[in-house]
């Protein structure tokens, strides 16, 4: 996905959040959006968001001085998704759907998103999305591939998410390698978090080797980019990931929530909405 | 009021959406961006939002090559309000308190405002602020120091609600001057509008030669800041003239809706709440 206009507003916001999780300086902050401002120029838009966020949370790093202001945060974060394991598998042993209700729970963790401007409740987001409808729903086609498939490529996206993958993983049945992002970016799931959430249980854990919030295939290392290129069934979790793959090459399963609207546009659906969406199928 | 880090992005989402006002070209708009972007920089955050959002509506209009992006708005605004007008007077007329009634319609009027990200409908805005309560209510200051007023300076801020402000200009019975900007920024009321508005008819109008959006006294012409120095009782309506004089000397009333978090947390209120505060009294 390109980038929006409507984007860029969106930037500053964000420099701003990640700011804020380490300093109150304000001149600091001052200074990092005044840097934002100044590469923006700079930035065409036919460049992916992810691309962009790269830029804005190397200079956050680089301002702050902090390497990884979500550290705190997202070791909450997974810390609560484990608290909650036990009452999802709950859900899924007494679902009728068993892959589905995985989803759906995939679907739910995708919440946990610090580079949107949301307040979240976990709990409560999993009940909606256990029962809200799908906008874009290519189930059968899932299902259908899933049963031809022997590996499986999961892409990653938060960290408190990836303890809600790791139920999914579970459900699936089959070898799947789980891809993090290379070093720390919002609260994006790194190898550190994918462990802590008992991911390397369950799968092998690659990282793409992007520095982006999202998978920028430019970015990407060698592995990953063999293992994508021959893939026949990728998984992608959340709005980073999408924005950086939907217009790629590869057999690509899209699982998130459009907790933007511009995105949401993209896609097709509205804000909100819930999508399952399978594309070089 | 200072500029707040907050108003950074906003300033951004200020000027994309004026942009698109008069062209949908994505050239001129990502230049606008990125000019805005570069005049940030230079800005220091002591200086008030409205002395920014005069900079970068000035960028707009140079962009796009349009200098009252926000005319035919503004048009339609005037016109939807002055039908309007017989009911609001009837509500006045059948009010137990004539002047209450009519400052709070001329609050509901301020939420017709495109410098703030929000969509509106001005009839259940009506019915909201006729019955909500003030968060801040200096009304027996305001009617007592009414009453010892030959003269009021009354400073108008959208168009639309000039309508409105007219309807307040009538009760309170006393000579009148109606400020209005030197130029059309964003849909900011001028002479023009007020005229239209019928404004005239009940007030002396005069230009406070800003090009702000919001009254920033560096800015004013003379004649505006002689009858402003020597003036007993001055209205302020809206957020931009509150953003340009909150921190100054003045015997001034706001009245206003709190239409953005930064500023009500400036005025020490809540989002959406209404305010009728008294400063330097």
């Amino acid at each position: 996905m390109r980038t929006y206009l409507d984007c860029i507003p969106c930037f500053f916001n964000q420099a701003l959040r990640a700011g804020r999780m380490v300093t109150r300086d304000e001149k600091k902050l001052k200074s990092l959006l005044d840097e934002v401002g100044t590469i923006l120029r700079d930035i065409p838009v036919e460049n992916t968001p992810p691309e962009t966020g790269m830029l804005i949370y190397d200079k956050v790093s680089k301002i702050t001085g902090e390497y990884d202001p979500y550290k705190k945060v997202k070791e909450k974060n997974i810390s609560q998704a484990l608290d909650l394991y036990p009452s999802l598998k709950n859900e899924i042993k007494n679902s009728d759907d068993r892959l589905l209700t995985a989803i759906r729970l995939a679907i739910a963790g995708n919440v946990i998103d610090f580079g949107v401007n949301k307040k979240f409740d976990i709990e409560e987001e999993i009940n909606v999305v256990l029962k809200k409808d799908f906008s874009i729903f290519d189930y059968d086609k899932f299902k259908h591939h899933l049963g031809k498939t022997d590996e499986i490529l999961y892409i990653g996206d938060n960290a408190g998410e990836s303890v809600f993958d790791r139920i999914l993983i579970e459900e699936i049945k089959k070898p799947v390698t789980y891809v993090v992002r290379e070093i720390p970016v919002i609260n994006d799931v790194t190898r550190e978090d994918a462990i802590q959430a008992g991911v390397d249980k369950v799968a092998r854990i690659l990282s793409s080797g992007t520095r982006a919030p999202g998978t920028v295939l430019e970015t990407c290392n060698a592995e990953f980019m063999q293992l994508y290129r021959k893939s026949k069934f990728i998984i992608s979790k959340g709005q980073g990931n999408y924005e950086g793959l939907s217009e790629e090459k590869g057999p690509v399963f899209f699982l998130l929530k459009a907790k933007c609207w511009v995105i949401a546009n993209d896609i097709g659906v509205s804000e909100g909405d819930i999508v399952l969406k399978g594309i070089n199928i």
